[in-house]
């Protein structure tokens, strides 16, 4: 069934008002009767629609869904920001996987420099890939995009677990420190993952991170490209703490 | 250091002949005396250039160099072929998480219907793909592209275990049997995971393969596009086999 990311004011008014209203009167063509799934990101309903118009959609709750498809943490990515149309597969792909809120950082090596505006109208475009996402995949919750911003601007005091996924690592042979911290965070805590660009990491940067609490780890043997290693990090997450035996 | 997977008999010449000598002349710009890596599959070299022309590239070896980046046992994955330009991308990042075969297969729900001469390009193009991403994120042995083949023209008899990725088991709660077996196989087997197209697989198609003695198995509890279902798979064997705590 369809699913709907509204606002606490569409669920409360029972009725959407945004352009979401578009996409199920014209792309689903659904009309009166139809049922699709509603959430605010709290509760999720399934609703059967009443009166399907060009910029109002109104529906009726027939029955509170209870759905438990989020990753027992947060889970929060810094992804150094990547060339070309990457950040978009990256955005796509992680909400998938379960991610909470994905940052674009500007680091030394990144080769994108992004002037403010664009920097918000990526934001709003990647906040819709995620909210796309996150009907597709079921989430219970929104994943958000979180903003585009220097390293040295960000705060990251809020995490109890900090992971700097580092190549330099994987050819040291560093192979433990990922699943050590992994299989140990608890329901509810806080994870960042900080993911260098294409030129990987400067040194400096390193030592900054490590200053904050990051702990240097590998994702496996081989070298990943930038845009496989949140998605590596993601399904370890999930195969650890959601899968059973 | 770049890399290049070599034929055994350019090894034994210690001369490269084929497209590789353009992307050392003319892509990386090497000359005489640059350090390259060397690999047959089996064996590994840094190699030092000693002349560097338009069809042929000859080298000494400097020394062996000892690589154990292979996942500890054999993963094939046989993908539903996808809508677009997806399967490069599966066959890009599937061999940078060490996958050793992937191939196309053409189920009923596949809106791709591929003639055998297009067939045919497609499997030069994503043995292309697999080769420089096998270079690029230092793997041992070469991954490859099988083949495009109809599902009841393969044989998955060689097999020590095999997974049926099927979105409907989410769907039902089942969340065991994924990681119980990754959990049990041993150095050297070899597992088959079968991964439906955009529609999903047929419930035919399910029964066909379960009758080969597939299980069925679910990544997690959302819904992964079929793109991202191999990247789950391969991440997680990883991170099961090769890291440590």
């Amino acid at each position: 069934m369809q699913k709907y990311f509204i606002t606490k004011e569409e669920m409360k008014n029972k009725c959407i008002t945004s352009s979401d209203c578009n996409h199920i009167k014209n792309v689903m063509r659904f009309t009166k009767g139809d049922l699709v799934i509603v959430s605010d990101g709290e509760t999720e309903f399934e609703a059967k629609l009443l009166e399907v118009l060009k910029n109002s959609v109104s529906f009726t709750l027939v029955k509170e869904i209870k759905n438990n498809n989020e990753l027992p943490y947060f889970v929060d990515i810094y992804q150094g920001y990547p060339k070309g149309d990457k950040m978009s597969d990256i955005a796509k792909h992680s909400t998938e996987l379960g991610i909470s809120s994905l940052y674009g950082v500007l680091t030394k090596r990144s080769v994108v420099k992004l002037e403010t505006d664009k920097a918000q109208n990526k934001t709003e475009r990647f906040n819709k890939i995620m909210k796309e996402a996150s009907e597709q995949s079921n989430r219970k919750v929104l994943a958000k995009f979180g903003g585009i911003y220097k390293l040295k601007d960000i705060d990251f005091s809020k995490y109890d677990y900090k992971i700097l996924c580092f190549e330099e690592s994987a050819k040291e042979g560093e192979l433990k420190n990922f699943k050590t911290i992994i299989s140990s965070i608890k329901n509810g805590e806080r994870l960042a993952i900080f993911i260098g660009p294409e030129g990987g990491i400067d040194l400096d940067e390193v030592s900054y991170l490590k200053d904050l609490g990051f702990i240097e780890a590998a994702l496996g043997p081989r070298i990943l490209r930038t845009e496989t290693a949140s998605l590596y990090c993601l399904s370890s997450i999930s195969y650890e703490s959601e899968l059973k035996k």
